[in-house]
């Protein structure tokens, strides 16, 4: 991360868990408060940091300060602060979900909240390709647009992005055999293109790429799902979620954020494909 | 709604009842006759405002006339005039649902529209922060910056929208306790935040605020629902929504208002929810 | 379509049925190589016609090179090229696709590759139309205003666009009559509104418009429902569809198709329903 400019804030990995964190540093160092230039120089990067609450159009507060309540005290003032889910994972499921839902006026910000929140420039580069396969190319193409003047104004440059054609993580071979016999045998005879590029494109390549976790490349697809309405689709992601390490709690607070983000009636759809995964789990 | 600027044909409650009066007023009073200072004053109110025809882009007709012909035809000349819903309720739910669909380009304009059909400033903010919650957080602060400027046009204060802390409607203790003993029974061990929110945020305040009554804020609940494509989650709502007034009239009403604003799919799986919900209700 | 400048190309059909067709062309008369005027008018034409690969933002390279990557090598150049499905009909169900989901930057591109690939501007005109009624109304209007300044850059005149009041083609008496009495004995006392204007609007006028053959009627159709996530509308489409000519290899390469552009998962919903289609009508 060193050298783009994300923000000192990300100097430091513990104070990115949780933006309760992050207004202790700016109390501790009260902005007036003259320091040695290292320490200042991380407070200007601190300053301009973008933070959950920086997301609110002014317009909010003209229009409707109910709402602008409910994101300062809520939203913003107890979900992104709780600590059941790591604030750079909110930020990455709530970028996913943005993405899907072609938010696209509100992208760049998300993208800099992400990079703030420590996912680094690669990582998001990634989301966007892997959400291409997941969420349509359209949302991924928006997003590559919204996050290149973001990536520009950071200096992020072409060697901190993913390679395009990297070493592979290692193939679970037994449980791709299994998924791929299970797809040809069902769906062989409906759109061989669908299965053949499922396998070919998805299952042994863009999930192999090393260059998004086994786990976040989960957690983004099952925000994805959620965001779109597919509740249907989610077991099998939900269940390699925590396969690859999203524990049983983040999952409940993966709901509980998006439940804002994608409306409380998409979450209350999920709700029982959750309900059955963890039972089927601890069974 | 005094001093609001949002047009003459509020001064008389019932002229926003349907397009057919405002087109009486506009044909009583013809535009190129004197009259006396305020009803001069009415009609240059009246010639300003929004008509649901209004809100048609001029490119429908360079491109697709046929378009254009069914718009003016069936959805302005018909739907819109039909009494069984009447325009302020339609222009209710139009504005729920493009919201929720996100279209933001034509959101301005259907909030004047509903300005001018006699939804209150007060109505339109609790509108947009109420469904925060059910259509998620980026369409209801889209929709705040679309409504900015029309209301900045037309003189909306602050003192014109509801309190951030009102005095709560009485609470049905009853339903709440069954509703919540089913939830936190159902879903507490999935994800307690979710559960809790619900709670607190959702049945204990926002459906509690008196800025919106109840009857409309399941109007704009069931709205959401079906123009996001949720019809699984709309036996609640629309309970709740002829609960608090709606008629079996009105609901069909608007199946048949939201079919043209969210295509004919949306509705045709939101029918055999309602179907149901008339029936259990009548036995 | 001659003298709406819509390129060279189309003017051997035979070419606009593969880009590979495209890509022989500019092998056969490589751009520096000098010709006749006529040759020339035809390269230049063809220099400037859209390619699928033109609809991606530069943006995607710098932000996302894998997915730039994936773009070329597999959606342009694999996908588009397949044989299985026209490049029309291909460029046909981008834009249904598109439209559904508001993608609304992009549209004007999408309206120009349709145009180079074949689809006559009646033929888009008839889609905008169709299309405001099985995917909403705001989706079909701004599909008009990116639209209109293709046509008008290409020349597209009133006369090139579909009668507001064409003779309509025959009706299936027999099959409308069943489906009326079927959909008026579920639903006529949910909404008798939704019930007439189907009949009225749908089956007996928009339905039989000859400004689009019902078999790219229908194609629109279930693009549509896929992009939108409402596989539980598509049985009764994907058999009209195929009633009117389109093939079980067109429809799976369809599949495969679309599930770059709406994502993965709203293929995989739709796969069930097509296989049950499938195997229905092979009995």
């Amino acid at each position: 991360m060193s050298g783009l400019g994300t923000g000192g804030i990300n100097l430091c990995a513990e104070a990115t868990r949780s933006w309760g964190s992050y207004n202790m540093i700016r109390k501790v160092f009260p902005m007036k408060t003259h320091f040695a230039a290292s320490a200042m120089s991380l407070l200007a990067a601190s300053a301009s940091a973008q933070t959950p609450a920086e997301t609110l159009p002014d317009a909010v507060g003209s229009v409707a300060p109910a709402l602008e309540a409910y994101s300062q005290d809520s939203l913003f003032g107890s979900v992104w602060q709780s600590e059941d889910l790591s604030v750079r994972d909110r930020s990455l499921i709530t970028l996913a979900a943005m993405m899907t839902r072609h938010e696209t006026e509100d992208l760049g910000d998300y993208v800099a909240l992400a990079l703030d929140a420590g996912v680094t420039p690669a990582e998001i580069s990634e989301t966007i390709t892997h959400l291409a396969f997941y969420s349509g190319w359209g949302n991924a193409t928006a997003a590559a647009e919204a996050a290149a003047p973001v990536y520009e104004e950071r200096g992020v440059s072409a060697e901190d992005l993913p390679d395009v054609d990297p070493e592979l993580l290692p193939l679970n071979e037994e449980a791709e055999a299994s998924r791929q016999e299970h797809v040809q045998g069902t769906y062989g005879e409906v759109s061989q293109g669908v299965v053949d590029n499922t396998e070919q494109l998805l299952f042994l390549d863009l999930w192999l790429r090393p260059a998004l976790e086994p786990r976040d490349r989960s957690l983004v697809t099952v925000a994805a799902l959620i965001a779109a309405g597919q509740p249907e689709q989610m077991t099998f992601h939900l269940n390699r979620a925590m396969d690859n390490g999203l524990t049983q709690e983040e999952a409940g607070a993966m709901l509980s954020h998006l439940a804002f983000y994608t409306g409380w009636p998409r979450v209350f759809s999920a709700m029982p494909v959750a309900k059955d995964v963890f039972a089927n789990r601890s069974d």
